[in-house]
């Protein structure tokens, strides 16, 4: 008892100073996210009041297209506007997320020492499917925590990632000319979720055949609320194209207001999220258990003999937990 | 009950003809497996015991790495040694997955007028993290069907994807000098899962480092199972370096076999099968039931108002299911 009242005593003042804005509980917080802690659900709900006002950038494109710059970039121009930003890396091979290997964030220091911003980079490996879940509860978090911004840095190649993008207000897809063809982008399911197109690295060749190539398909795809999203070349390197950036993300947000499209955005985007969190409970639940564990690793047997098909295993398993619940 | 018996004696005829060898049999129960159907669990049960004789070979990378001319010419070079093939898609890039557009399929025309090749993309779109769960069900099977050799082609970037290719018995890992430094492949966690390493486009520019590159991080890592890792440099267009790989292919499976290390990774793998199916099989009893539907609706809306965290609705909701279970 008197651990557990130790530990809700350090909730409370981990919450008193994240609402008072300070930048090492929130930091902690995450952590005790990411680590499945049992208090963090505590401390969501305690929180859960104050989300709703962030708007949520998602940006995803293939590795190395630039994504990291045009993150700094409209970092930079967002701050330009007097609002505080969050930057959520889930790409692992992002500067900022990889580390401080060969000096990638050197370039972002820029950031790194605004108290505007706050960057944090989520571990990728090792996740398991739980990584959608966990990056939408620290938007969350970030979203309760003041910030009016909050960009999320995928890598738009793998699925998980796709939809972790697709889950913001607004999706940027960066995409280069080396970086293949537009078809390519098709393919990976590139061409069906962007709001706003940047074709960086614009001064490059193929450039222009790259922004034809995407306005054709964008022309095919069907419209996603009526919205037809941009394609904007941009240099980021150097600047070019930011502010033409900074402008369609905020035109889109307004475009999503007025038509009243942000709402049902939002009950999509927590239904989906209660939906994962009660299976995240069912399993920690679950395997919690010594007797089921103790089926498993016999079930775990009888399919390696092929007496037993993985799906009948799991089928014994969920009536033998039904059967408990009944019991307890 | 008609209905019901009339599916049932479906099963029975398909079971009947897919245990016969035939192709269309096969890939229709492939197709009742991505769809969820009904039948495909007690399909899979029928045909279980016949599992476990496939070597499973997982190829994944950057997109634009040459994975599919890879796919080809092991599949043409396996064959050539009377093993007969299965060719798995996940990579939405890949031309075996991606339709026939530009053509990209005629290359491949050896590959797909071979009866003893198997050819089949997974929908990786809006699959929402069910993937994994169900190309282990889809090799399962082709393991079942009697294929020798199953090659599980992923793009190496998202973290599903990294997840599929590694649990293949053998992970090859191709990387190109452009598709960026070696620094770039270990920050995207390839450095930590391949058990072969491939650089294709190795007549480019910056191969030679990138061998070396790679053969220092391999250095640095902690061997997995006491083998060390080979890097091959390959021409995979012209062929070259195909059978370097083939031979190294075989010879991490003989090492496999001979270090008693397949009844392990077996069971890892049943272990994490028959837990996703579990969660699938909760998850589709809970979301069947009308009031738990109902419930989360009314959730949504307290969520939406700020009254309550998602967190605390999933609680109800597995509580409410746990009640409902006691009651039934």
């Amino acid at each position: 008892m008197v651990s557990k009242a130790g530990r809700g005593s350090i909730s409370e003042a981990l919450l008193k100073r994240f609402t008072a804005g300070d930048r090492a509980a929130c930091a902690r917080i995450i952590s005790m996210i990411e680590n499945d802690s049992a208090n963090s659900a505590d401390i969501m709900s305690g929180v859960y009041s104050r989300v709703g006002r962030a708007h949520r950038i998602g940006i995803t494109g293939p590795p190395g297209a630039g994504k990291s710059t045009i993150v700094e970039k409209l970092a930079a121009a967002i701050r330009k506007e007097d609002k505080t930003v969050a930057i959520i890396a889930v790409d692992p091979t992002s500067p900022f997320s990889g580390g401080a290997i060969l000096g990638d964030r050197i370039r972002m220091s820029s950031l790194f020492t605004d108290p505007g911003v706050f960057i944090r980079s989520m571990a990728t490996r090792g996740s398991l499917g739980g990584l959608a879940l966990k990056t939408k509860e620290v938007c969350d978090l970030l979203d309760a925590f003041g910030k009016d911004v909050i960009i999320i840095e995928t890598v738009g190649v793998g699925q998980a990632e796709l939809d972790v993008a697709q889950a913001a207000h607004t999706t940027l897809i960066v995409l280069v000319p080396e970086s293949g063809d537009g078809i390519q982008a098709m393919k990976a399911g590139l061409m069906e979720i962007g709001d706003i197109y940047a074709v960086n690295k614009s001064d490059r060749e193929g450039a222009d055949r790259l922004v034809g190539e995407i306005e054709m398909m964008l022309e095919m795809r069907s419209q996603k609320n009526g919205w037809s999203p941009p394609v904007i070349k941009t240099t980021a390197i150097e600047g070019i194209g930011v502010d033409a950036l900074v402008e369609n993300i905020n035109q889109h947000l307004g475009y999503l207001n007025r038509n009243n499209l942000l709402q049902g955005f939002m009950e999509e985007n927590i239904r989906s999220e209660i939906k994962q969190l009660v299976q995240q409970r069912f399993s920690n639940a679950l395997w919690d258990a010594q007797n089921l564990n103790h089926l498993l690793e016999n079930l775990i047997i009888e399919v390696m003999n092929g007496r037993l098909s993985p799906g009948e295993a799991s089928k014994r398993i969920l009536e033998c937990w039904i059967r408990e619940c009944k019991k307890g």
